[in-house]
């Protein structure tokens, strides 16, 4: 018999999302479900996953074990929200404002707000009031889905603050049950100080503070913001090839405004991801179908930015390409931290189907941040990263808008929301 | 000395949404912002709207009175949703999922789905199944600012079931916190089984159905979709004759998919209101802004339809009429039951400002359904009828996707939604 700590029993759908990864195509379709399953975990550590019958006979449950009754729900895998700009301080309603007036998020960067309102921010505020807003923040996500969440720096864009941003996100370690994933985003704009030394601050990057976050472990990606404006295409490579050699992975920030080659560079040099993607050129989408970059759409920045032109999702999925979802959750183009809503906008406004777009907010979220060993489908030998959802089926996730279904979540074998609160830790 | 037995002290801003009823142009940009807003009620009603050190000098707190501390949030009106299809059965789910797979509503409509499925459905269900079902939708819409809902009828189709609609809509005066204004809406489809028998159903809702709910006070207005499949332009105005003749408001379902004089007739004829607007002409348009009938525009609908066309706010708005908001919560065309969501679609998706949009939600809601005298701002005299969000400016209503910021809710001068959760009645 299997020993086991953990019981979710009894789930209309037990969506398991199993199956190798990334998933592509038609194994997008397929969110592997189980209706009546049974799931159960030890130590964090998922041991069974099935039907009633199988875990009677299979399983034994310890006297101590939780018991969480699925019959009125759905179970599906935590959601993991694979890009967001998550340690900054201040907001910027006071440009959302300016953009209801018809200004547009470039002509803001142009007069020196966007991305700078942010830096100049977050150069004020301290480690401890940074700490503070993750874990607001972070408690928001979690009551939406969210289990687990890259999160970005590059609203220090020097050493000193680059640093405190990341090691706000340190700090959050076992300080919130959502587990975050650290990236270095120093080329995410040219601060002002450097503005007329653009190469002087790419080797400031390269020299300095990327070997000081190398040396104190605090990232595992390092994401470029490839647009013509700030990083181009060369700029990107030099900036890549640094990266990789330090042995962090590569994201990058390809085509969100202008397609200069970043999709394509991403694909051919074998990065982790190219985000954003909504003016990617088609030859673009060709090359990362036929890469393992995975392409991490943002549907939340055209609904902010109330763009009409979006990420060409049904083009990629079609062609093969490996699709994630994500929030982008940051204050200036998507101030959106629920996974549920950017689960129902890929649906509703980037024409993919239920399944596609669960697929693209667990499994292929977790590849796109390489966690996919441990989490982004109900397996066992994976963690025990579970919400049980208040509907009937998985498509009333996206049926039923303006309410918020997460009734529980299970975060590494633990209750850590229940009945919609969230538990001491 | 005012005697007061509730207070609200405090409020980072209290936005009153005062001023004649309807608003209009500039004045639908005015929400009568009090900065450290304080409010005091009595017996349910308002009997002081101001700063803090006029409320020392002029009110008294009887010794039992409800205090709530405001100070790290803002307080507005309880938000009206003034078109919804509120008691339904079944949903629609399987056509929601056809849809995604390309086929249009209309397709649907016309292999027999759509809004027959639901006339089915509701057919099916006993008084007491609507009733349980109509709880649970309240309860939903009240967690994200609902404090006054219209809801029609139109899923019976005859005289039967849609009395036993318009009876489960009684039952819950009472029986929910939120006030439910009832609309008879027969004109809703044509029955199945008077599918070539159009005359003799309009007949028997004239003659028959609507004399009933005359009879026993079952609704305030009668509501018409005309459109050219459903019901054309003579038969609306011969529907909406027989509704003024026996006393009940008109509101009409008008130039959602074809404009065929629907908002033109509304207002001329002075219908209350004007509903959906997708399609409305450029006539349309002029004519309703020199009327005194709302237009009620749904941006759920397009959202949940996928469609890219929308009710054109900013023309209404720019040349002067009567706008307001609302769900039209239904399972076919907006399974949205969010005051918040529709108030953040208006912004994001129709264009209209912040404040627009906040007064379309709350004193221009209040009008299109004839409750303005009581409801729809904070004003001395109104119910209290109040939400507390935390959120630091109302902007941030809007701005902050994705998170439900509504902590207490004040219903009638009782507390009834307290840290989010619902109080027992």
């Amino acid at each position: 018999m299997i020993s086991a700590d953990g019981v979710v029993s009894n789930c209309r759908q037990l969506i398991t999302c199993r199956g190798p990864l990334p998933k592509r195509g038609e194994a997008l379709q397929d969110l592997g479900v189980i209706e009546d399953g049974w799931i159960a975990w030890s130590g964090g550590e998922i041991v069974f996953v099935g039907k009633g019958e199988d875990f009677r006979k299979e399983v034994r449950a310890v006297p101590s074990a939780t018991w969480i009754d699925g019959r009125d729900g759905i179970a599906l895998p935590g959601l993991i929200d694979c890009h967001t700009h998550l340690p900054f301080a201040g907001n910027r309603e006071h440009e959302f404002l300016l953009r209801l007036k018809g200004l547009t998020y470039q002509q803001l960067a142009a007069q020196g707000m966007g991305i700078q309102t942010t830096v100049k921010a977050t150069r004020a505020a301290s480690k401890d009031e940074l700490i503070a807003l993750c874990k607001q923040r972070l408690n928001q996500m979690l009551l939406t889905g969210t289990t687990t969440a890259e999160a970005k720096s590059g609203y220090g864009l020097n050493l000193e603050d680059e640093i405190k941003q990341l090691e706000a996100l340190r700090a959050l370690k076992g300080a919130h049950p959502v587990d975050v994933v650290p990236t270095f985003m120093g080329a995410h704009e040219v601060p002002p100080e450097r503005k007329d030394d653009k190469a002087g601050y790419i080797d400031l990057i390269i020299d300095s503070i990327l070997p000081a976050v190398k040396a104190r472990g605090l990232a595992e990606f390092f994401d470029i913001f490839c647009e013509p404006n700030i990083f181009d295409l060369e700029e990107t490579k030099t900036l890549a090839e640094a990266a990789r050699s330090a042995g962090l992975g590569v994201k990058i920030h390809a085509d969100e405004w202008a397609p200069i080659g970043g999709a394509q560079y991403a694909a051919e040099s074998g990065a982790v991801s190219a985000e954003h993607l909504i003016n990617i050129t088609e030859d673009g989408v060709r090359k990362l179908a036929s890469s393992g970059t995975a392409a991490i759409l943002l549907p939340g920045v055209p609904f902010f930015l109330m763009l009409d032109k979006k990420a060409p999702a049904r083009k990629l999925i079609d062609q093969g390409a490996v699709v994630a979802l994500a929030s982008d959750f940051n204050p200036g183009s998507s101030m959106l931290s629920s996974m549920l809503l950017v689960l129902q906008l890929g649906v509703y406004t980037l024409r993919m189907t239920i399944e596609e777009a669960i697929n693209a907010c667990t499994g292929n979220a977790a590849y796109a941040i390489r966690r996919d060993a441990g989490i982004g489908s109900l397996e066992v030998g994976k963690r025990m990263d579970l919400l049980i959802c208040d509907v009937p089926n998985y498509a009333s996730l996206i049926y039923q808008l303006g309410v918020n279904p997460v009734r529980h979540i299970i975060k590494n074998g633990r209750v850590v929301v229940r009945a919609g609160k969230i538990q001491p830790l």
